[in-house]
């Protein structure tokens, strides 16, 4: 058996996330059928972040073992075959060694989240982003980012659901920027709780809309109570960007 | 009677390009159906560029006529309303005078053409650039960008059916610009002939994957014989970017 290392893009629309379950399209599901395909193997896959249904992958990065001899760029290309007509893509795959593990050998996580700030619908960018309509104010959002850097108990910005033991934290960085009216944000972290960012961004757009000062952010981190989050930013602006190892 | 000059995007995948046709969708029909929608008027719609089966716009500018007074932003929700779920949006609609015209006005042209230099099919892009999986040699096709610039006979570089009188035209710039896998050839010009920017980017490309020397762009120039073309870039990785009066 030999162990590999994957990374890979997917356009999170029409998957329910990540994980297998029982109904319906999941990334995880259809790369092991891909990978049983072209190897005739039942392949267990871990990945460095399960996202969400909806959320987009440009670098998630998972393992899996073989025992099929073959060399790597032979596997990407049969298994990218395989995969066709589902939008998921392996960018690389790299042999690794058995103590390896895309989830818990990772360092870091980097996700971005992806604003349009305009009246029109998306259209190029349809379940790329998130249309806001009303004005956004770029200022504000970048002071109110500045509250979530560093350690923080971040309850009221996880899901109920979150099954992590500890709500706390690192945010090792968590930018906004701007260029026309498209708004990034980028952050990084070890580990993200449940919905974290997106509940950080739908917090950070509450700030932009003028409906909270930005010291709000602040306060609904001391508040460690999950009713005070701004509000859940939908699936479809979040991508997950890159796994350090 | 008012005249509105319109900025529009559109994905051009489901379209069989923007001229109104007898067969099929097309990008003209679309809007004409979502004007008579709001205003029960059978307007005329001129754009700044027709473009082809699959090209998309992030600045398409069209003008019509229109006897029901409203004001512009109402006729852009209404109209923008009545165009979904189809990918196109209105992204501003403004009044003018009577002896503006889309495509006569027009003093320069903008378009975009985007490749995504991998061996993994494209997933997020799929649609929106040309995968090519070959290394190219970005340098070579900057070198080979040269000799576009200025006043040419473009007879190489047209469609055969192109029905503009001279093959003469004159290019203000074509850049080519690379940010980590993707390419960018970025051209402007008072008019383009039918196919030209696919028939310069293919020509590049061929440029980039060592086949033809820089060079051979200016032989291929000076022939003024269709057959010489590199090859014709395929339409989804060309987005119209802008007009300008």
């Amino acid at each position: 058996m030999q162990r590999y290392k994957l990374t890979i893009e997917y356009d999170g629309t029409p998957f329910l996330g990540w994980q297998k379950q029982n109904d319906g399209l999941t990334v995880q599901q259809s790369i092991m059928e891909a990978v049983y395909k072209f190897s005739q193997e039942h392949v267990t896959i871990t990945a460095a972040g399960r996202t969400d249904t909806g959320v987009h992958a440009r670098g998630q990065v998972i393992h899996f073992d073989l025992a099929k001899q073959c060399e790597p760029f032979q596997i990407m290309e049969a298994i990218n075959a395989h995969l066709r007509p589902l939008p998921i893509a392996l960018l690389s795959v790299e042999p690794v060694d058995d103590n390896f593990d895309a989830r818990f050998s990772c360092k870091q996580r980097k996700y971005e989240y992806h604003i349009i700030n305009r009246r029109a619908p998306l259209v190029l960018e349809k379940n790329r982003a998130w249309q806001i309509g009303a004005p956004l104010d770029v200022n504000a959002m970048i002071e109110g980012a500045q509250f979530f850097h560093g350690v923080h108990d971040f309850t009221t910005f996880r899901a109920t659901m979150c099954q992590a033991k500890s709500p706390i934290r690192t945010l090792d960085s968590l930018e906004v920027s701007q260029i026309e009216n498209t708004i990034i944000v980028r952050t990084a972290a070890r580990a993200f709780l449940h919905s974290q960012v997106r509940s950080m961004v739908g917090s950070l757009v509450q700030v932009g809309l003028g409906k909270w000062q930005s010291q709000q952010i602040a306060k609904a981190l001391l508040a460690k109570d999950r009713t005070q989050c701004g509000q859940l930013a939908p699936p479809y602006g979040l991508y997950f960007m890159e796994a350090m190892y």
